[in-house]
């Protein structure tokens, strides 16, 4: 099988990893956005990097669409008890994750270590990057002035409209050497069905890694980017209504316009087949299909398509 | 009620602290001992003083003799699975204190106003204080070496032979301002039942904490001393062979000499009543009667018997 990257946020690139890890196992490796992570309690919570984690470890709980299965909650409670905010909900299984995390952190142990480490320790057969060893923070500003994503996305359930995006210390971030040493590597690249903006966005702003991408495409290896938005709508999140509020269209047209300088190829569902000359239009491949991931078996059989549609693609070469 | 300051370890000065809150409320101070204090997992873990806390707010876990009652193990179970040590037990519901409470010192806050707080959440009425917000930490010198207290107390279960202890830090540590204006507001003092050389040894040994008591005795405030070794053995906790190994009797009489120097009066059990004319002639006055606390019944008859023989002595004003 083809060595594949994807660049993924949450619940929708865990998902579409679930199904590349079906077909790939460890020749896959996905660099996670790492734009949400916040300390908490003193803990390291890294959001997206655990959604896929767990999901790829099969422990994910798939009816709350985050966290683990078989989950409780006895912690929390306490701290709600002793008067803590408790907003940001922390398992007591997950909890373990953070401590042993934060401890290796304090060790001194890079991240990307410590989340290598971590997939080994939970059997997981891909590899799992954090996008950069530097700190990125993601930030939006609402009418309430600029706030720290979580406090938008969980405090405050991503009610406030989004005026504007910024990931503090991009700039001065570089892209792991495991990053840009899986990219060198890849065959095939795929921009997961995550918002473009918060998710895809911050990984896309670390130092080195639209570089890398460049680098790739002209060697020949096509990247792939998939629409998270159906019908309008994202499948998860507030994608839709912050492409609007950030003067894109709220389509998987508006996700194609954002890709189209970076993308060979773009997959879109077929609730959006009309989108589909407007998207050629863009010089983008389109691959229409049921982008819908609602079993293991629908993550797998999409997965296998996302790889089939990459591996018939020729750059452009740009 | 007369105001008493009562010098404290773990479980026997927690019983004996309980028993004495069921008389005197808030008009009891307990000043703990801090060398036990660790961090794991990032979290700052204070064993003495949550015990006393979790007795006085009524939560302790009788059977267990230590933690919360109704307690689960969720987090250091996942914990193990990915592979850390869990020597040290931390339950579900404790971690949410120790949540808690690293959140507040990483916030600056000093840790007697991390403890006053604490127990005003949990409702307790007595006033909870570290013996110094300087750091003191309590080693054991075995046939291996040094080793941090709770490396010998808890993951080697006590098992080596303790030829030294030391309090690393005490030198430079100084009474916090709370410690001393409770000695200086007293109208009683009382050594609990804890272990002399590891769970008194350290409070004694913070900078200030002899003097004030000296200063009390000399205002007519008497010290009062209680023995935590029946018949030769400690009631609970290595105390009786740790005195034995440094060279000191393994008796209440052993415990009453260390104590002769700045003690008033010194209580001790039925069982040792043979004891009593050479602690007599030590030139402390006694109280002998059952010292085992074995339910909240026999805590709070103890307390009282404990505050009626302080209320009796005249100080020696030394």
């Amino acid at each position: 099988m083809p060595r594949v990257v994807e660049l993924a946020g949450g619940v929708g690139g865990a998902k579409l990893a679930d199904g590349l890890q079906a077909a790939l196992g460890a020749d896959l490796t996905v660099v996670v956005n790492t734009g949400d992570d916040l300390v908490l309690h003193g803990l390291a919570i890294w959001p997206d990097h655990d959604t896929v984690a767990y999901t790829l470890a099969g422990l994910d709980d798939v009816e709350r669409g985050w966290g683990l299965a078989n989950e409780s909650w006895t912690v929390m409670d306490s701290l709600a008890e002793l008067g803590d905010e408790t907003w940001f909900r922390l398992g007591d299984r997950d909890l373990a994750t953070h401590l042993w995390r934060t401890d290796r952190l304090r060790a001194g142990v890079r991240p990307t270590a410590v989340a290598l480490e971590f997939a080994r320790r939970m059997g997981i057969p891909a590899a799992i990057l954090p996008m950069t060893d530097d700190e990125v923070r993601t930030e939006v500003r609402t009418g309430d002035g600029w706030l720290e994503f979580q406090e938008y996305f969980v405090h405050r359930h991503q009610a406030p409209e989004v005026h504007a995006v910024r990931f503090v210390g991009a700039d001065r971030s570089t892209a792991s050497p495991e990053v840009l040493a899986a990219i060198e590597a890849a065959e095939l690249i795929v921009i997961a069905p995550s918002n473009p903006i918060v998710s895809v966005g911050p990984i896309l702003a670390v130092g080195g890694v639209r570089d890398a991408l460049g680098d790739a495409r002209r060697r020949g290896v096509p990247v792939v980017a998939v629409s998270g938005i159906v019908g309008g709508r994202a499948l998860k999140g507030p994608a839709d209504r912050m492409l609007a509020s950030l003067g894109h269209e709220p389509s998987a047209l508006g996700v194609a316009r954002l890709y189209a300088d970076l993308a060979d190829g773009f997959v879109l569902d077929d609730l959006d087949m009309g989108l589909r000359p407007a998207i050629d239009a863009l010089g983008l491949a389109t691959l229409t299909t049921d982008t819908v991931m609602t079993d293991d078996a629908s993550r797998a059989r999409f997965g296998a398509e996302v790889v089939a549609f990459g591996g018939s693609l020729q750059p452009v070469r740009p």
